[in-house]
């Protein structure tokens, strides 16, 4: 949880004089978000949130993101819609920082989601690959396994105070990964972040999709690989194959995945965990003092990764052909 | 700003069962408030706030904080109002802890008040003081001179980390203060921590006062001494007398100052300064591991209590007679 910025009374004034959202009825910092700081901005128009881009968000990549989200919004996808300033303009700048203000989406969160919300996420996420389509920016993915053997170096040294060995094994799956990578697969504009804190449900229905600040361009079907990581594990990190038949069967329903996608499945769920495990590992060792957020664990990301790595199929995530 | 709590999904609808709020349309953590978990919850029926308790409000308080805000807001108060239950509790039970539902109020907490705000905030504070009359419960303030020594006593022996010969200077300005406090002043329901971010305004106009968890029965005038440190200072330590004379004034309109809280506000707010740089130096030399929470600078209220000392008359702050 995170607001890391002060915004005076003058700083909001000023900025919000620059579009035309009514008088300001409230300004609050939301507990959610790790990498920027979110205000919940209550105006006559409506909801709204605005967010101050923090340092790590790089600034150049801000258009593609802002991009991202008017694009898929325009095509059907529920996302934040950003809104344009009279001037035009979707970003501006507030408290000396990057700043956009989106359209609000009600729904919540599913600590604990079911199977239903599995299928629900399929589709959804097979949707916004589809929609995807057409957008004519494009950032590549810096935390695609061209990135992982920076991670590993920066974590690698205190690595096993985390767990004995953990520096080796990492080391181990990594060579293993890059000998077994596969090129080629479709590709298009994944979210590459799509856990269940960024997906909003109302009732048995998903009514958004958040947080666009990781998509990028890659292989779709590693989002898939992702969302198995994300939504198909226990707390006890057992895999839940109701769970990924459900996410797998209704992403299908709506983009049926070719057959080097499904042969791929494997390799690239073992991939995200590993991805999953060396960020949070450089954030577990890096806590800076006076941290707001706590970090998450890359131990539940070094069980995952043993697991894919005894996968052989992806009807063992549960893929019905 | 704090969130320290996590709510899952079937505690929060088995919560909101027993309430007649209709459909959850979103539910977020909020980054304000120090002692509590607090959430904006948005229903069909409107816009609310859901506050957990956590450890550090005691529980037998509870009754006293949802019972004032319900008098004061049946008096024409702009607070929170608590909501029942369906079985008529404004208190419940949520992940374990006690939880209240209030109604949420519009308006934004000035960063850096000006004059104009100080006035708005001494008629609304003389306006809960009237509003106040009546009500069945009390509660004594634990944090009023009797708390004091307990606090030092926490704080002495580490104080000096914080500034060479603090301890003794706090111990030399409470035995002072033990001398001279007075007694006998007109008593009620006090706000005692109405800070600028307890105090919403929607452009020049009051919208609300929030916070009622170190309210509690005391001398009036000492909640006004309170409002004179939280208020009518600069940055830079400095009283502006302008600001004294605006919420001093503006209190009198409603509620006129009686000739022995007049003679006692020096000293009274030397104590309200002294008993907020003590529960800011323990918080200051007890920060947690792992603390969501930056703690405030006790050494602001030193240099207040300082300013307090050197004060003969309640003139100097601003009164006009």
């Amino acid at each position: 949880m995170a607001v890391y910025t002060e915004v005076s009374d003058e700083a909001l004034a000023a900025f919000l004089a620059e579009y035309d959202l009514g008088a300001v009825q409230s300004f609050k910092g939301i507990a959610e978000g790790v990498e920027n700081s979110n205000f919940l901005l209550v105006c006559e128009s409506g909801r709204y949130i605005l967010t101050l881009y923090e340092k790590r968000v790089k600034k150049d990549d801000l258009p593609f993101f802002i991009g991202l989200m008017e694009h898929l919004a325009q095509r059907g996808v529920t996302c934040p819609l950003p809104v344009r300033s009279r001037q035009g303009e979707a970003l501006g700048r507030l408290a000396e920082r990057p700043a956009a203000i989106v359209t609000f989406l009600d729904g919540l969160w599913i600590r604990r989601p079911t199977a239903r919300h599995c299928a629900k996420v399929g589709e959804a996420l097979a949707k916004m690959h589809r929609a995807g389509d057409g957008f004519a920016l494009s950032r590549p993915n810096a935390l695609s396994i061209g990135g992982w053997p920076a991670l590993l170096a920066a974590a690698e040294a205190r690595a096993d105070e985390v767990a004995p060995g953990l520096a080796g094994e990492a080391a181990q799956a990594l060579a293993q990964l890059e000998r077994a990578w596969p090129a080629g697969l479709p590709e298009g504009v994944i979210h590459a972040d799509l856990f269940p804190d960024n997906v909003f449900f109302l009732g048995e229905n998903l009514s958004g999709l958040i947080d666009f600040y990781f998509a990028c361009n890659d292989a779709l079907v590693y989002d898939l690989a992702i969302c198995l990581n994300a939504w198909c594990f226990e707390p006890d990190a057992s895999f839940n194959i109701t769970k990924g038949r459900a996410l797998i069967g209704e992403y299908e329903r709506v983009r049926r995945l070719e057959p080097d996608e499904v042969e791929a499945l494997p390799i690239l769920a073992r991939g995200a965990a590993l991805r999953f495990m060396l960020t949070r590992l450089v954030d577990w060792l890096n806590v800076p003092p006076g941290a707001k957020v706590v970090p998450k664990d890359p131990l539940e990301y070094l069980k995952k990764m043993r697991f894919h790595a005894a996968i052989k199929t992806a009807r063992d995530y549960g893929l019905l052909r």
